[in-house]
């Protein structure tokens, strides 16, 4: 099985990103789990802005499509700025909208039977907000999201340090990190044995 | 298996609930998929407030809760206020609050291998952000949440008629209640089949 | 100037509320300014479910809704369950839904003029998001929402202690709050001395 | 008085866009008010990720920042895309984040006395959900939101056409729009003449 981690830091490589920072304790617990996991820096590529699944020229995301496609566990990797996911997130989220009307050769839409998890980081206050929108975005788009499949770490109140700068709660969010990559892996498992059913659709 | 309907209308019996009418969609299908349905009307009980499973006496809590652990999937039905989920919703919520420290018998969290979903009304928009909150908490409290596994009603833009009083959009809201339907019923009977793993705990 | 606090804790008197505690250091800086401040623990009282200003006897808001019509600031205080703000503010929010279509003598909505801020206090995330849904619906509503016009505690990540338990953060969370006060006290005063305008209405 | 939209549409110039369509109506209503408007379209600048206010050679953004400084009103006008604002308006917020430490040559934040509004169009549902995520960010940045600043469109429930495409419901989103215009024109004029006051900083 493969896990993608699309990981929208606002930092290029070589930048050290603590949203990936903390998907490698994710990335680890896959392994155990014969997980196989890539992470994907997406402001290193040039993404364009739109709704398509290919809006041409240079446009890097078909390739990050195709991994998607080819995945089991899509987690959406983002750090928190105003209380909202990154615009790299929103970017790519939107780039997944075309996933809404297209099918596999089965009929059922193309993100069926896959499953999602969303890892947060900040130096503030907003990770509940921002895995229940990236959730219902991924949920709308076709993608199950297992329970307790999210982890976060800032700390709180105010602004204040980041994840790879401080050893603060990382026993916490370490560990909720671990169980949502057991939960992301059995559920796609449970998925890839029994998948979801032919959908009903417009006449 | 056993489908569960929290319906948070603010309505009590016998007034006629718009959010009931679109669970009646799901309902339907969910019988053709062998799934028994229970509607029950939260307005209707006296449901304490508070984050205990027990809020003492005259709490018509338990008894809900006891149908919750007995169901295999919750959904979670309720009219849009300001563009939030209801009062009696979030009532429903708290409560549930509990279960992120009940575990079963084998020591995972006690609503572990259920699965949810989300059922939305109003006179006007809102129903995404409901669909994202409701479906969060889900997530933390232990439920899993399978892709196209909730639907809506309402018209825009601004102010307009209820679900009951207009048959607009109704095709569009139906279709994708059934698809939920099948989907919730499809998650559920994976996660019977192949529930999720042991968490880690604190130690 | 009068400010109104609705405490949406879930705990009845005379148990301590975090939210009111934080909503202290508000009181005692509008106290510096001029303003008298009332806070009114709503689950002390009998308020109805329902969307209308009066749901009949035995209903306490109508006593609540006059104090917000007299008030010149209102501060909706809530704790954070499940990230969301309380089945108790949800509720007083439902409640003056119905002053969507109630008037001033001039014709204009009734709470134009008044301004409103947001206290929230939790053991966990979700600050920014109730910020958000709380003070988009008092816009809704007909009040005006001045910059930095909200405080919150929690410490994260992961559930913590409360507000009273624990003296972190609090030098942050209360000069927030008490700039808050400033700024609800200052934008008050300028919408009183120069009203927002009448309104374009439905023909 | 100026009034500056930042318009998030996805669609470089010369594409029609359904959201500065709804702006326009805005902007007619504030030529009756003295208030000169200006429409950025975002996606045709080269906006560098970051939350600095300078992200160096090439970087579109300071010039946008210096319109934004001059204006008294701002309006964020975005489309709906899975329920969320657009990347490009997640983007120009993060740029703005930067002002969270700008001050005025008298101390006070950078974004003080200013107003904010929001236009929202969409082919789903989403509109509430934007006004308070968006709401909420310029609130921290420093932004006054008064009562009724906003307006939005689509037809629910489900997708539908766009704002261009269809006169329906246009009457309401365009009334709302012209109050909007009127309460936006109000507060900032109330706000020039009586500011926000200095605020209690970090020792």
């Amino acid at each position: 099985m493969k896990a993608l981690f699309l990981s929208c830091t606002l930092k290029p490589s070589p930048a050290k990103s603590n949203t990936e920072a903390l998907c490698g304790v994710l990335v680890e617990r896959f392994e155990a789990e014969s997980v196989e996991s890539e992470i994907v820096r997406l402001i290193d590529l040039d993404i364009k802005p739109g709704v398509k699944s290919d809006q041409g020229e240079g446009d890097a995301w078909p390739k990050v499509r195709e991994k998607i496609i080819a995945a089991d566990i899509l987690v959406m990797a983002t750090p928190t700025w105003l209380g909202q996911h990154s615009s790299v997130c929103q970017r790519a989220l939107e780039r997944m909208d075309a996933m809404l009307s297209e099918t596999k050769p089965d009929g059922r839409p193309i993100a069926f039977d896959k499953v999602a998890g969303v890892v947060v980081t900040g130096n503030e206050d907003g990770a509940h907000h921002i895995v229940a929108c990236v959730s219902q975005a991924l949920i709308d788009i076709g993608f199950t999201v297992p329970a307790h499949s999210w982890t976060y770490w800032h700390l709180g109140p105010g602004p204040g340090p980041d994840y790879t700068e401080c050893d603060k709660g990382h026993e916490w969010s370490d560990r909720v990190a671990r169980n949502a990559a057991r939960n992301l892996a059995a559920a796609a498992r449970a998925l890839k044995a029994m998948p979801l059913p032919e959908q009903e659709g417009r006449e």
